[in-house]
């Protein structure tokens, strides 16, 4: 089922002149054998792979090898480093790369060490001690454009997230604190079919708005507060992402202001998604309706992020993007300008989009109304 | 504040022969500045400390160095390692720790480039490069060890705790799905004054409960059911976990006999802990127990963790842990060991400890019945 996404890494780790890719980000495994694990490594060959895992993912892994052609499983005795050590000696490799965003330091050291030492297998007495090399988003680069199954999963997702965020309105009473506010989202969320939320649902009231990142406070939610509502849910593994900013009772012009400025930039932003751009122009386009506005130094944060099984994920969307890499068509994330200004609070808004050859298609779909 | 944890690690520092300590991970910079920030950098110098971070955590870090001594907070205009790099080449260090265990490679290959790159801001032509290097746990062993703040907390933490986990009898009905009653116990949790859960709970029915890490699933509970439930909460900052394993209706005598080996290799691992004892000794109390029934291979699994600002950190209680490091009064952490056996179900029970000198305190307290 994953065959064909290991056959492209088999490719790159040949391209790359590697004998074979060690892929331990949680994220990575997933996608490329469908294990959901918390630990475990996969060995990419160049022309087959074998998962490591212990023995609280032995029954999972070895049904998945019985459906999954090249793929073969390594259950570790103990740590899973030492049997990936051992795997790695019997494939006699020589260049390894491993994830240099992933792998720390200490363990590629440790990794490093223990392919060089005398080991109880030794490949051939002559043979020098394979090397570790880092990587840079191989995988990565994969899972930002999205096949269709995945495009499918994301799709219902956005319905559903879209779903519960009209009915936030009904939570954000004057009364309640932000925490029992953001309670309501999360259960709302699970009633959706959602697993779990992507991330701690953020509600930011009347000054907490101003705080771009703020967690849900006892502050409790009165008449004349802006609310910033920042919450998403992982379906069937992928992660959708949403921001609606409410206003409770009558409004201030500045919030008014403020608030027009962002849904401004964010309808800017999305108009100029489509593949084949920078997504440093898609930045650019929110930051200068804010900058029009005055705004420029209250929006402190990138435009988006991609979307999948993490939460933040490729492409980034922001000033500093890396240049020279275009938005690809299949691409899905989210387009998130914000506002904020200390006195008067803190707007965001946010949808998810699909990238399309000829623009976008909205997973989201939520009235924009204060 | 925590001037007195800084100046621990500052000597630590000096008597690494560092002239600096860069702290990245997001629960040491915590302890060491009260900080809870998902980004940003602390660096510990000889005698002074300078936090990085970016402009979300300006507001609060600027608030936080009037009252902490010694802190002085540089707020990034980009990206944070760009402006510690900065902050480096102004402190003119030579010779400069990170933290191994949670640095990747690519940032430490990424920091090591820039501090040695001709800057804005030259030391001085003759200069050499300062040198990265890797530091082990120096945070972390400090942090195993409770003061009397952290220990009043976690006693609070442990008594909500064990009042929700005497509620969740309540909860396990057949009928009922295993995410529903995930769902009611992450509610109990919040109304019993936790900020979040601790980590996804768990709660794993019938054969799920021989899968020791299962997430919980639509599977229906009925009648003859284990019903595995693990789950911990966030308070005021730190963590805390408890398991208790049910089962409704009639119970197989296999099962009866998996929960009694169970119960008794965890009182064995409890009575073993004191101040002074190897945490294998500990880990092999129960291990004693459970091969004594013929169990050794369906614990597969250390005894316990650390429990503090993170729901696994040291002490490590399984038989790999390394030897020499004996347990310390004030430490905290879990006692919870298992049996997994397919064809008759899973059995684990956790309780949180402290250590002390003369044997250990228990922080959660509710009856072991199935």
């Amino acid at each position: 089922m994953n065959e064909d996404r290991r056959a492209r890494v088999h490719a790159q780790v040949r391209s790359l002149g590697l004998d074979a890719l060690i892929v331990t980000h949680q994220a990575n495994l997933r996608y490329l054998t469908g294990l959901n694990a918390s630990a475990g490594a996969l060995i990419v060959g160049v022309d087959a792979s074998v998962l490591v895992v212990d023995f609280r993912y032995a029954a999972a892994s070895q049904a998945l090898a019985e459906s999954e052609p090249g793929l073969t499983v390594d259950v570790a005795d103990g740590a899973v480093d030492l049997a990936l050590v051992d795997a790695l000696r019997r494939m006699a490799v020589r260049r390894v790369g491993v994830e240099g965003e992933h792998v720390t330091v200490g363990r590629f050291n440790r990794l490093s060490s223990a392919l060089a030492a005398p080991g109880l297998r030794p490949i051939a007495p002559e043979a020098p001690a394979p090397a570790l090399v880092t990587t840079e988003r191989v995988v990565e680069r994969m899972r930002a454009v999205k096949d269709a199954a995945e495009i499918g999963i994301l799709r219902e997702a956005g319905r559903r997230i879209s779903a519960v965020a009209r009915g936030a309105r009904a939570w954000v009473v004057p009364g309640r604190t932000e925490q029992a506010i953001a309670a309501a989202v999360d259960a709302a969320m699970r009633d959706a079919g959602f697993e779990r939320p992507a991330f701690e649902t953020m509600v930011a009231s009347g000054p907490n708005g101003a705080l771009p990142h703020a967690r849900p406070t006892r502050r409790v939610v009165r008449e004349g507060d802006g609310v910033l509502l920042d919450f998403g849910g992982v379906y069937d593994g992928y992660c959708v992402d949403l921001t609606r900013t409410l206003h409770i009772g009558p409004m201030p012009e500045a919030f008014r202001r403020l608030f027009e400025a962002v849904r401004e930039a964010q309808a800017a932003a999305i108009a100029a998604v489509r593949a084949g751009v920078l997504p440093a122009i898609i930045d650019g386009a929110a930051r200068r309706v804010l900058e029009g506005y005055g705004l420029g130094q209250a929006f402190g944060h990138g435009t988006g992020h991609g979307l999948g099984l993490e939460v933040h994920e490729e492409p980034r969307v922001s000033p500093q993007a890396p240049a020279g890499e275009p938005l690809r068509a299949g691409m899905v994330m989210t387009i998130e300008p914000g506002a904020y200004v200390t006195g008067i609070g803190g707007v965001r808004i946010e949808d998810d989009v699909l990238v399309t050859e000829a623009g976008c298609e909205l997973l989201t779909q939520v009235p924009i109304e204060p």
